[in-house]
């Protein structure tokens, strides 16, 4: 369907297999994974993930780019991305369920004691760990967007209590819902398990720090805060999270996502006990499901102008 | 409401904290933790757990036996046990619930590869494990119960494919059923993730050996099939499941039951690295969901002779 020459599909895939991006694509769009140095005036499209700077700058006929991943703090913070092209973030239901999925493992092996149960079975020590209902935890969502709401309906039914925060205020049947800066304090009043799904922007940069976690609900009995982060890494300070977990505000955390990616060796985090460590892959996207969701998305652009999940430039997600 | 010296409640509930057990239902009823010797005409129920022997001969008005769990083969096992007399087991949705956490955290640290990312964390190593799809994984459940429906539909939303396996069939809308004899190696075949809730019986007695796990489905590319057990320790033959394990007929198990409990500390599984121990934990109860559900029926047998949760004698279940 696509005229040689124009109407290109620029592919700038870093980092994520970009053959097999290269021909689901090709599959069906004219594409291209170099551009024309100069000016280029065959690309209609870029489809990108950490692309390099001034990738995009002399692109006359580029009309959407699209984010490879639901974050778009690649493009926000490359001052050459043109301002005037719409950009759009991928929301495909194979990305949200490998999220559930890690959301709901995480909570699960923090709420049934799984570090300590590996321990015992270390001293090979027959003894039981005492066990509360979920109905007595509240699972407190940080970003009650796509994923976070995704991650509320598949932690409901297991009994947990779902608190979610969110810039404006978002409703869901038994959820309590918080919103803003003015929320953000009883939100974590009433925490126990924080799931961090925000995106990174110049507002919720280094959120996640020492204030913030002694805000979360502690209570004895059910020996201290979780955290678990599968944003972003810059949202967390890392020294403070340390702080946290040594002098017992925090019981434990769970970090698919750090300052730093790949996470250094020498970081401490490694091999901290209470730490469990996963390399930015709670939910890694899959071009064979990702793909036809882009493609789609051109199709019906060229058809009538729609574009869904737009990114707010000013607000940087 | 009690008649001090008839109807009274025996109580006999080795192993989990009989004095709450006690406070809790003499809030209604009169109950005592040890009978008279030779005949004792005052007690109308038992309610018992792992019971000694006799216990129960020489009552001439007991009316109904009470399990304190959902398994009953300790009470099938002891030919002390009157036969004439109805016996109830547990079915709480407390319970139900501690088991739905157990069965959806297990099935989640194997299919999301938990064991592999510990390993990872601590060899320092920054590595994406390859993840399959939830869609492509079947989680057989054997023993398609009252647990065994309840694990369905929490694992059914997170998008496995569900295979139940029962004596009689037992539809459900998105599981393919297969019942008795002549189903279990078709279901066998189709099932990825053993997870394994069947009580003990005479017929179901180290059902879980080299021959049955050898028929599970394993598919290179997914790294072999995976066993969990929540049912009943002697349903396994443990040394099947050790050469199982060793020759990757099992990628790795998750055992909550064993043949001896609490497992010996000389047991193999113990230290054994694809195996992950609880000491029959994955639902234990709590005297203050599952007394008032024993209270209740109490007072429905009184009023009209309804009994729920009835054993079957004969099946042994
Ligand atoms: N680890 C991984 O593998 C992985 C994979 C995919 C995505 N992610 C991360 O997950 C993030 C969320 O994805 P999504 O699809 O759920 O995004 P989304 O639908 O845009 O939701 C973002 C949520 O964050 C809230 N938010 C943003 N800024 C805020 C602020 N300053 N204060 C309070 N709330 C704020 C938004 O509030 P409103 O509802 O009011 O807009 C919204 O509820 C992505 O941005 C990405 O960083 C990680
Ligand atoms: N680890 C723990 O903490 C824990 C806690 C509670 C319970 N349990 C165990 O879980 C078991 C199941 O509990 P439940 O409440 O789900 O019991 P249930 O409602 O009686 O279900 C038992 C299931 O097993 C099936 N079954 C029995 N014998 C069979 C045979 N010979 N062949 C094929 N299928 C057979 C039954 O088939 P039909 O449907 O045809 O009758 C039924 O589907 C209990 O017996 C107990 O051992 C363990």
């Amino acid at each position: 369907m696509s005229i040689s020459g124009t109407g290109r599909v620029l592919l700038a895939v870093n980092a994520f297999h970009p053959q097999r991006w290269h021909d689901l694509v090709a599959a069906e769009r004219d594409v291209i994974l170099e551009r024309e140095p100069g000016t280029d005036p065959s690309i209609t499209y870029a489809v990108v993930w950490k692309q390099k700077p001034n990738l995009l700058v002399g692109l006359p006929n580029l009309k959407v780019i699209f984010s490879v991943g639901a974050g778009v703090d690649h493009i926000m913070e490359d001052p050459t991305i043109p301002t005037d092209v719409p950009v759009v973030r991928v929301v495909a239901e194979d990305l949200t369920q490998h999220m559930v999925e890690y959301v709901v493992w995480r909570v699960l092996d923090h709420h049934r004691h799984g570090r300590q149960y590996r321990e015992n079975q270390r001293l090979r020590a027959w003894r039981d760990v005492e066990q509360r209902n979920a109905g007595d935890v509240s699972v407190g969502i940080m970003g009650f967007g796509h994923l976070g709401r995704a991650a509320a309906r598949a932690l409901m039914p297991l009994g947990f209590r779902i608190n979610g925060w969110s810039r404006s205020e978002r409703r869901m049947d038994g959820v309590n819902s918080y919103a803003g800066d003015a929320g953000l304090v009883p939100f974590l009043n009433a925490t126990d398990i924080l799931l961090v799904l925000l995106p990174f922007t110049q507002t919720t940069k280094g959120i996640i720090d020492y204030k913030l976690l002694k805000e979360l609900r502690r209570r004895n009995a059910l020996g201290g805060a979780v955290l678990i982060n599968a944003g972003r890494g810059r949202l967390q300070k890392e020294t403070d999270i340390l702080r946290a977990l040594d002098d017992g505000t925090l019981k434990e955390a769970s970090l698919d996502v750090f300052e730093i990616e790949p996470l250094p060796k020498t970081s401490p985090l490694w091999n901290h006990p209470k730490v469990f460590v996963t390399p930015h892959a709670a939910a890694t996207s899959d071009p064979v499901h990702l793909v036809p969701v882009m493609l789609a998305q051109m199709a019906a652009y060229e058809r009538d102008g729609t574009l869904e999940n737009l990114v707010d430039r000013e607000a940087g997600y």
